[in-house]
C-alpha cells in the first residue's frame, strides 16, 4: 500500500428502499450513477472503474453480464466488474474497488449495488434466494428464515432468552426507520406489534425479518488528491476485510456465532488498531433479528451470550445516550433489503453520519463507524471501517 | 505496482472439456482445485485468495453464493470473489487477481473458472447464455448466433468475402483440437465439412460455432518470491487490460469490429511496450468463427477488412512455420466452451506453451504470448500478455 494512498468516499446517494415498480433495474442504476455524480460535482470521464454489486437480476430475469449494460447506460468504455457474494456482494464490491485503488493512484471509481426483487411473487423471490443456500439445505426445503430460525432456537436456548430480547432489535431499527426517508418502512412498532406478529419459522417472526425490497445505491471511491480536496465532505477507507465460511450450517462447530464475522473483525480491528470502544456508529446486517444480536457478539462489542440481555438496555438505539449506535438507518430490517445494495446503502450511512448529513437522525461526535455485510448464514463476511 | 512485485503464472490444471454428466459443478471445482495445487506441491493453506469465475450457475440451477460453496470444498476461511461478466468472467477473474496481488506482497492466489452446461436441454442453454445480451435484444428473439450472423454478414458483404473464408478458422481449431487430449472435440474436419453443415443463423453454420461445454481450470498466480524460485516452470504476466463496450449492436458505430477488444489491446500493448510481430502465441475468443478473425483485426496482427483473406493462408496453422500460432488449444470452437473456465483456459494455455509443455502440439521458440476473452457480443474484452 502506499503511504499516501488514503482512500476517501466523496459522495453516496440511494434511491429510495421499497417496491419500485415504476424502475427497472437499469433505472435504478442509472438514476443512482447520475444523481450520486451530480450532488458530488464529478463528471463520468473522472471516472475510471466500476465496481457493480448484484444478485438475483441473473435468476430473476434471465439478466447477466451487467458490465456491459451499465457501459451502454453510461457511454463508457471503462473496466467495470461485477462482484456476487449474495447478501455480500456490496460489501465484496467495496472491497475490490478499495483494492483496486490500492494500486492505482489518483484513480476514482464508483461501487454501485443494486436489486430488483418486488415483482416477483414472494415465493419466486425466496427460492432465488436459497440459491446462497448450499444444495443439500436448498434439497431439504430450507430457506433463509428456516436457517436463520434454526440459529436463533440454538442461540435463545443455549442463553436461556426468550423471543421478547429479539423484538428489541426490531423495535430500534423501525424506530431508526422512520427517521429516514428513504427507508422502506417508516412506521414504529411496539414489542407487542413483534410478538404477536404471524410466525414465519419459529421463533422468527414477520416482524423479526427484513423485507423484500427494490432499490440501488452508490458511492464515490477516491484517491484523487485534488478531487477530495475540493470536497466539503468525505470520510476515510481504514480498513476492509473479508471472510468466508462453509455456507452449510451442519458443517459449523457451532451456531451461537458466525465464524466469518469475528475473522474479518479481528483482521480489521488489529489492521486499523482501532479499540471497539473507539466505534461510534455501526450498520449491522439485521436480516433476521438474531443476526444483529450475534453480529454485535461476534464483533467484539458484546460478551458472547450476553448479547440477548444488552439488547433489552437500548443503548444501541438513537437518542439513548450510548456509545455506540446501530443501524441508524433503520437496518436491512426497516430500510430494507435490496440485496445488492445493502453493503452500499450500509457504508453510504457510515458516510453520512460521519459527515454530519444525516439529518433527524444524527448521531453527535461520531468518529469512527463501521459496516458489517453478510452473505447468506453466514458464509461470507465483510467488515469496513471508516474514519474522520 | 511495486517494482520488484512481478507476478508468476506457477500452474495451471484443467478438466478435460466436454458432456461431463458424472460431476457437478463444484465436483469440477474440487478436481481442479485439487490437482493444480497437487501438481505445484503448495498446500492450501499457502493460498492467500480465490478468484472464481461463472456465468450460468444462479440462472441454471439456483446456485448463487459460490465463494463459501468453495469454502465449504477447500474448509478455508480466505477471501474468496464470485466474478461474472459473461463469457469474459475468466478474463475478468485474472484481471482482479492480477490486480489482488499487486497490492499485496508475496502471496499467492488461485484463479478458478468452471461451468456446467451439458445437463439442460439446448434451448434452456441458449437461452440462458442470451442473459449477456441487451433486453431489446432479447425480446426481438436474439440469441448469440443471430447476433454474431449479424456481425458475420456485415462483415463478408463490405470486404467482398465468402462463408469459405469463416471455415478456415473452423478447420484450423479442429486440427488443434485433435492434438489437445483435454479438447471437447477431437476430430479434424475440411472445408467442405464446414461448408456442408447445417445453417444455425445464416451465414454461420453448426461447424462454425463453439459447443456448450462442461468443464473447469485453475490457475496458480503467485509474487511470493521464494515459492516462485521453487517452480521449474512460471510464466510472468507482463499485463492484463479490460474494457467494455455498449452490449447492445444497435448502438455499435460499425458491426466489422469489437471496439472493447480494439480499446484493452491499445492499452496493454503500450503498457508493456510490446509490438505485435513479438508475438508468438495467442488465444482468441472464436466463439463463433468470424470472431476469430475479427479478433485478429481488432487487436492489431491483420489489418481491417483483410482477415478474410489472411485465415486462409492458414500461416496461424500448429506446423505452418507461420510467427504467430493461434488457438493451439484447439480455441472455444473445438478446444470447448464451458463459459466461466473458458478465459482460464486461454491463459494456461499460453502458459503450457511459454513453459515447453504443450507436447504434440508445442510451438518452439515462444517467448510472448497474448489471450483475449470476450464477453456477449463483445460488451466486456480483457486481454491478457504473458511473457517468459
Amino acid at each position: 500500500m502506499y503511504a499516501n494512498n488514503m482512500i476517501s468516499i466523496l459522495n453516496y446517494y440511494t434511491t429510495r428502499f421499497g417496491e419500485l415498480w415504476e424502475q427497472s433495474l437499469f433505472d435504478l442504476v442509472e438514476e443512482t450513477v447520475h444523481r450520486v455524480l451530480e450532488q458530488a460535482g464529478i463528471d463520468k470521464q473522472q471516472i475510471d472503474a466500476i465496481f457493480f454489486a448484484n444478485m438475483l437480476a441473473g435468476v430473476l430475469e434471465n439478466n447477466l453480464h451487467s458490465p456491459s449494460k451499465i457501459a451502454e447506460i453510461m457511454k463508457v468504455n471503462i473496466p467495470i466488474f461485477r462482484v456476487e457474494a449474495a447478501c455480500a456482494s456490496g460489501g465484496a464490491a467495496f472491497h475490490l474497488a478499495k483494492n483496486y485503488l490500492e494500486n492505482h493512484q489518483e484513480k476514482t471509481v464508483l461501487v454501485v449495488g443494486a436489486e430488483k426483487m418486488t415483482d416477483y411473487s414472494p415465493e419466486e423471490t425466496t427460492i432465488a434466494l436459497s440459491s446462497a443456500a448450499s444444495g443439500e439445505e436448498q434439497e431439504a426445503g430450507l430457506t433463509f428464515p428456516g436457517l436463520y430460525a434454526m440459529i436463533a432456537n440454538y442461540y435463545l436456548e443455549k442463553y436461556h432468552y426468550t423471543e421478547e430480547s429479539l423484538a428489541y432489535v426490531s423495535v430500534k431499527n423501525h424506530f431508526h426507520g422512520s427517521l429516514n426517508d428513504k427507508a422502506h418502512f417508516r412506521k414504529k412498532i411496539t414489542i407487542k406489534d413483534v410478538l404477536t406478529s404471524p410466525y414465519i419459522a419459529y421463533p422468527l417472526k414477520v416482524l423479526d425479518s427484513s423485507p423484500i425490497s427494490d432499490g440501488a445505491s452508490a458511492i464515490v471511491l477516491s484517491n484523487n488528491k485534488s478531487l477530495i480536496k475540493k470536497r466539503k465532505h468525505f470520510v476515510s477507507v481504514l480498513g476492509s476485510e473479508l471472510a468466508t465460511d462453509s455456507i452449510s450450517l451442519s458443517k459449523r462447530k457451532r451456531l451461537d456465532e458466525i465464524p466469518a464475522t469475528k475473522i474479518a473483525a479481528e483482521k480489521v480491528f488489529k489492521k486499523t488498531k482501532l479499540e471497539r470502544k473507539q466505534i461510534n456508529i455501526a450498520e449491522l446486517h439485521d436480516c433476521f433479528s438474531i443476526a444483529e444480536i450475534l453480529a454485535m457478539e461476534d464483533l467484539g462489542f458484546w460478551e458472547k451470550g450476553k448479547g440477548g440481555k444488552r439488547i433489552k438496555e437500548l443503548s444501541t438505539m438513537y437518542g439513548s445516550g450510548g456509545k455506540l449506535i446501530t443501524n441508524t438507518s433503520g437496518g436491512l430490517k426497516a430500510a430494507g433489503h435490496p440485496v445488492g445494495a445493502t453493503g452500499i446503502k450500509q457504508i453510504g450511512e457510515i458516510f453520512l453520519q460521519l459527515t454530519n448529513q444525516a439529518t433527524n437522525r444524527q448521531v453527535k461526535n461520531a468518529h469512527y463507524g463501521l459496516a458489517h455485510n453478510v452473505g447468506g448464514s453466514g458464509g461470507t463476511a465483510v467488515v469496513t471501517m471508516l474514519g474522520i
